[in-house]
């Protein structure tokens, strides 16, 4: 891939034809897209870097790396309660990256942009001698006024989270080499969990007609909520055993690999922790049933900071890590 | 900088502070950002990806990095038309960076922040095993439909470039040692164009009345025109007798350290260059003048396809390479 044109000529490949359903990419011959709200609607715009080794496995099959990096910024529109519309991309290739390499990635790309019916509007494509990287810039719309905060938690509350939690951690460890004494079905669940994650886009949307505050669990259940109680100036208590664990989670727990307290530390879940008064639960139970998701009571807000975790005897549990840190 | 909270502490006390003047960067507390183009405006978006080594060099004051992320970006800002409003930064900082020196890059963040009138509005921040890297998305207003683009170039027009070419280039010769020669002031004025290159934002709008096409030369002006022939379906002819060029690169051609095409392939100027009919040949001027900007007539659109370059006695040169290749 040395030559003059090569760089040039990978955009004209691989990524303009990623933005020829957006007018304003202009086919990214040009030095910056125009982008605008739909009518009523605000611009919600989110950004995450991952690098190899961190967010991702070097290893990974590039198609799966170019989704995981879409889908954890997609994840961000959904705590926003916004409609994803498109997105930059900065690449950060180490120099003996291959053309076949970034065909595949692409066909990710594609892949994840069908699905999600979002569009490349821009971005730029470097070479180092650094091991792989990326960031994304995703924006969406959202109605006027209406977007998902951190801070809108009120006493009485009760706290939510979609799906099953720690799944993404596990795999992670799995995928690690790890866990060595999962079966097969198993190991594939939970390595996809982490590969794989699925933004909650639908569920963020239906959520802003009645939620208070929401966010995407990405560091850790704890730790994020931890953002709630901070920015909502309130107590969240959550309950050890409400915590929703996929089976294959339990089977892991079972067999002693990891406990609760891994799982709802670990982080890599993508779920969509929020909070709702308690008039509205017979609304969130039609929105798990319409989505065919499901959304678990794990807590409620009290008066005080911070988060406390209960088990099931009602004696508060002490964390001495409450998530993934970045630093 | 070990220690849980770093990350969110690191955010808190020196990029949080940055974003006090955009109500919808919600204090860089929430998953995403709220950005909304002015009245009869349109939001341009553009992201530059810059690595140590290539972009900057590692040893760079911080202070310089941060402005020098902020002006490459700026400058496709300049490039489209547009007033730059906000921006959002992902940093990749190496394990072994200190607070201290995230400190004196947030200063300069906040000075050019103060110089250009934007706000940081999100982001994120990662650590690695790799160099030091950026990606900043910028975006602006600019309204609607007088975006500047490629495409617009036509027959008989005459080729504008701002500025000086090649001070970016023997700047960062200069930097690397390769220019010992030169006296302390040469050095310094060619090293201070490197390191922090002067967006022409004003000038971009001024342009959008007139302007049949625009870009920033980040590649070499050669290699950058190139873009604009290509995508305006024309042929450009260069003078190249009549590229300006500084009383520093002026030293440094007289010496024979270097040669005029190097100046015109070098890259890293963050100049605007630009077509106009030659019928608006006055209002260039009067910008010219009103900025108090060197805006020079350097050639002139063709029927026809690429980039040609006249000498003074009128015979076409041949350049091997046209610029500065990323890959």
């Amino acid at each position: 891939m040395s030559g003059e044109a090569s760089e040039f000529e990978i955009i004209r490949r691989y990524l303009a034809p990623l933005s020829a359903n957006e007018p304003g990419a202009f086919s990214l011959t040009d030095d910056a897209a125009i982008i605008k709200p739909s009518n009523g609607c605000d611009l919600v715009i989110a950004k995450d870097a991952l690098v190899a080794g961190v967010h991702f496995l070097k290893n990974d099959r590039p198609e799966d790396i170019a989704r995981k990096i879409l889908r954890v910024n997609l994840s961000d529109m959904a705590a926003m309660g916004a409609r994803p519309v498109g997105y930059l991309l900065a690449t950060f290739w180490p120099k003996d990256i291959t053309t076949g390499w970034i065909e595949r990635f692409a066909l990710g790309l594609a892949d994840d942009q069908k699905r999600y019916d979002i569009s490349l509007v821009g971005g730029d494509t470097v070479k180092s001698d650094n091991d792989m990287a990326f960031s994304v810039t995703m924006f969406g719309d959202v109605r006027q006024g209406t977007q998902l905060r951190r801070n809108g938690a009120g006493v009485g509350d009760i706290v939510y989270v979609s799906g099953t939690i720690g799944d993404g951690y596990l795999g992670l460890k799995s995928s690690l080499g790890a866990l060595p004494q999962l079966n097969a079905i198993t190991r594939d669940y939970l390595e996809k969990r982490y590969c794989l994650p699925e933004p909650r886009i639908e569920l963020g949307q239906r959520l802003t007609a009645y939620a208070t505050s929401c966010l995407d669990v990405s560091d850790g259940l704890l730790a994020d909520l931890s953002h709630i109680s901070e920015q909502s100036g309130i107590h969240i208590d959550i309950f050890l055993k409400q915590i929703p664990v996929s089976d294959a989670a339990q089977q892991v727990l079972g067999d002693g690999m990891a406990n609760e307290t891994d799982l709802i530390t670990g982080g890599d879940d993508y779920e969509l922790a929020f909070t709702a008064p308690r008039s509205q639960s017979h609304r969130i139970q039609e929105i798990a049933s319409d989505l065919d998701l499901q959304l678990t009571a794990i807590g409620q807000v009290k008066e005080g900071e911070a988060v406390g975790l209960i088990d099931e005897n009602g004696t508060r549990v002490e964390v001495s890590k409450p998530g993934w840190v970045h630093f």
